[in-house]
């Protein structure tokens, strides 16, 4: 393999662990957990894994020998930064534990493990992935783990490797699977243990006990990158407003991270606008005000921040999208009747079809967005809410309510627009300092809650904004993180997703501040992930933590 | 201001010069020059600033105290990381000159000049901005000094402000008409010299003494550090093309430099295509070649590289271009007639009106790019090349081939695109550890030929592949880098752009690769620029340097 020469460098660099990890380590339960809500049925449906206690690692106890333990790690969902570190800190930990331990990757995701696809990972191939980005190691995949045929299938071939148990790197669902699967495998008496790792970029998966998930911290940094150079580049050509769509569906951390380190003009906060039932006018007159007041201190530019899942957070649109969806379900009369109309009619006789407010909506989109509303579809019939530009809708919808407002006299200033989003530029980013050595924490931890023969639980590295010496280590039921939720129409249990809470630390900063960046042109340039610098440049989790923990 | 960590850090840079500037310098005249072409029209068009001697800056001389020197300093044209350490390196220069020295900045580009618009360029300012992206210090800004009026109203502030030397950092365009400027001057006798200095991410101003522009090096290491991480993506989720449009117009030395650093699938490079005059479907059939072929292997993955200006370099669009242009022009009758025609009509209406080549060129285009090209026109009629989503329009053209192939049993793989641009990400970003050092020397040197008197030069720093100490200052007549070319349908002296040349180490060195990285998956990941770490991860210059000094 061709390596790069910062990757040749990166090769050496030992992450850092937790003290108490570092030698003889033992185990201390602490209380018996419950579920965050609904304990009467996620117990029912749990009867094995609920209730558990936390568990923490000390440093202590006897340097004895231990038992190998075989492990089966499996990648699931989108790429995150320091996917990579996980698996070698799983590596490291059972080969400490026992140097006859083996650890095997199931390859290509979950899919992996019910088709019987696997490599065994040695030293050599780990010591090649060290620190890097991406997952391609072993690869990852979006099957999910939910039927019975499945454990079954994976039961087979766990029982053949003689593995001990399976390590599931994954977001929320994917943790939930995990452990609907450590509970059938309990209740099986199969033998096989299921441990979760908390990741994703988008960081809503997290709670008290799991601080954050892993890869937000680079995939942010880099994100920040990238926009403060656009900023310097707004503010030094001063004549384009950058939108900026930032990846991640359903929570806004990406951009009120990204917004705190960087400082741009405007920043939307999708469950703010979710809370106040904004509707797309009041976000397209917000944004307008702001341009326009800019352009009247002679700065006709200025940066936004677009999370990529806002549309689904605007009451109305919410409500739009589902009505666009029953009318023109497939194999409808009213779909049939759509489909035989002139293009030319179609946006009318839509409009028509609609509720009054819902059609008033649908006739403010511009004309582009609205036809792809009615003509996209996935599989289902349902409109395919991804594939809407926001970052273009609103940049069209700015402009439109500008140029009303330079008729009525209240905009004299230039609006030209540039778009961009980022997504795929950090998913696969090398990881930071901080998401290396926390994503080896958090494997290596993994690795001692199979060797004590734990199941149902998440790794959990916590106080992360201290030293890595003094994180704290240990484990977490996952069905304490869980509640019901209603599914495709069931209610199942599942782990409660982490919004941007709006009486939190890290928001209530941001909305102090927002009014000054908007107007004053108080850019941060965070520039590129260092790795060698000083800690202060090199070593700093993410801004989040630091106001959670403030 | 509220500076990032890495900032604070960074500031305390102290650019390496060559070690010949360090102590006391005096100047070597070298041999007399000529331009590259057409030596008898510009001989006639500079008589004052033709066939003056290249001149080098030699350790020695004595240190004697010399009179201050008052320059005005200007940013022109697009943004390119390092135009801060030109200017710092232009203050510190003269400052060690004498301290008496004053440096002047012109606000918003030329324009500033000529509006009297400027700003005293303080050290308190300088501290600022050392070794910091963007130009914002004093912006920039687009206006070409072409004419009298604007050179004598120039002339009117360099008066007022006593100022020995205007310094223009600009790229081909900008310094073709300082050095008219100088000329100006010089038959004037105005006593106001000036001096340029190379800048364009694009990396077209280069020559035997220009070995490389300013900002080329940061702005590739930016972009292929998002290029490798998009790699590492493709290949983990193995199941997206990725299409990279690369900002630049003219030339494809981007291209081919991120080519070089992360070894994608597919590069396409402007040069060739006019070269070889391949057409459209030349180009399709060779993307979609690859892809079968990858996928063929179960690799239904990629990375295409795609030049910002590809278009106007495949001779059939150029000429269905220009044909468009004559056919709806504003006011022709054709025109009228185009605009009186329903929608459904107006393409093929258009084919019918076109030459037989350039209607079926017309006629494969993807119906929305087709509209594209009837619709958008720049204030003069003429059709907005830079609006076409080059990347988009492959894209699609590819999938329609795909399409026919999985028809013919050719293909039997998927095609799903990610479409990327990339520019403004890495126009402003802070400069790398190269781009800081050869921006200080460039502006350092700058300010010794100003002490020396000189005017029409260009400060050149070459030998950058040794180690910065080892660099060879001077300065370049800019008129030995002129010919005449063709503008607006006048034949006007300008530097001459360097493409990128088909016969030169670079290109050959990718050419003799391209085969096994279109098929082997062979990508690099360059990781992000680092600024404290081992000299090879920190201090290399660009492969194309590299290669051609090889």
């Amino acid at each position: 393999m061709n390596i790069s020469a910062l990757q040749k460098e990166r090769a050496k660099y030992q992450p850092k662990l937790p003290q108490s990890l570092k030698g003889a380590v033992k185990l201390v339960e602490g209380a018996k957990t419950e579920s965050v809500a609904d304990q009467k049925e996620i117990e029912e449906l749990f009867p094995n894994t609920y209730g558990m206690p936390l568990v923490a690692f000390e440093a202590g106890g006897a340097d004895e020998s231990r038992e190998p333990v075989n492990v089966g790690v499996i990648l699931s969902g989108g790429q995150a930064p320091g996917g990579h570190n996980v698996i070698s800190g799983i590596f490291d930990g059972i080969k400490k534990i026992n140097p006859e331990s083996k650890l095997y990757g199931f390859l290509g995701g979950p899919g992996g493990l019910v088709d019987h696809k696997y490599v065994e990972l040695t030293s050599a191939i780990i010591d090649e992935y060290r620190n890097t980005g991406g997952f391609d190691i072993i690869g990852s995949g979006r099957t999910k783990l939910e039927e019975e045929w499945q454990f079954d299938k994976g039961l087979e071939i766990a029982k053949d490797l003689k593995l001990n148990a399976l390590v599931i790197i994954g977001g929320d669902d994917s943790n939930t699977n995990a452990c609907v699967l450590a509970e059938y495998y309990s209740q099986k008496n199969a033998g096989v243990q299921v441990i979760g790792c908390p990741k994703t970029i988008d960081g809503d998966l997290k709670n008290e006990m799991i601080e954050t998930s892993f890869g937000f911290d680079t995939a942010t940094k880099v994100y920040s990158e990238l926009i403060g150079n656009i900023q310097r580049d707004a503010n030094s050509a001063k004549k384009y407003w950058h939108f900026i769509k930032l990846m991640g569906r359903s929570a806004s951390h990406i951009g009120l991270e990204c917004a705190l380190k960087t400082q741009p003009n405007i920043t939307l906060i999708s469950e703010e606008i979710a809370e106040k039932k904004q509707t797309l006018s009041d976000i397209v007159n917000y944004m307008a005000a702001i341009v326009a007041r800019r352009a009247g201190n002679g700065e006709n530019f200025g940066v936004a921040l677009i999370p990529e899942g806002l549309i689904e957070f605007v009451p109305e649109m919410k409500k739009l999208i589902a009505e666009l969806n029953d009318l023109l379900a497939e194999g409808t009369d009213t779909e049939k009747e759509f489909k035989m109309l002139r293009k030319s009619h179609r946006l009318d006789w839509v409009a028509s079809h609609l509720c009054e407010d819902s059609a008033n909506v649908f006739k403010s989109l511009p004309a582009g967005i609205a036809t792809q509303l009615t003509l996209d579809r996935d599989p289902h019939g349902n409109v395919q809410v991804s594939l809407i530009e926001t970052e273009k809708l609103l940049g069209e919808m700015v402009a439109e309510k500008l140029s009303a407002m330079k008729k009525a006299g209240e905009f004299a200033g230039k609006f030209s627009t540039q778009y961009h989003f980022f997504g795929y530029e950090g998913r696969c980013a090398a990881p930071s300092n901080f998401d290396a050595d926390y994503c080896y924490s958090l494997g290596y931890t993994a690795s001692l809650l199979v060797s004590e023969g734990k199941t149902g639980y998440m790794s959990s590295v916590r106080n992360l904004t201290a030293p890595a010496e003094k994180w704290i280590a240990g484990g977490v039921p996952v069905t304490m993180m869980m509640n019901m939720e209603k599914r495709h129409g069931h209610m199942k249990p599942v782990i409660q997703k982490a919004l941007v809470e709006l009486d939190g630390k890290p928001f209530k900063y941001f909305v102090s501040k927002r009014g000054e960046w908007a107007y004053g042109t108080q850019y941060i340039y965070p520039g590129p992930i260092q790795y060698f610098g000083p800690a202060d440049v090199c070593d700093q989790p993410t801004e989040t933590l630091n106001l959670e923990k403030a």
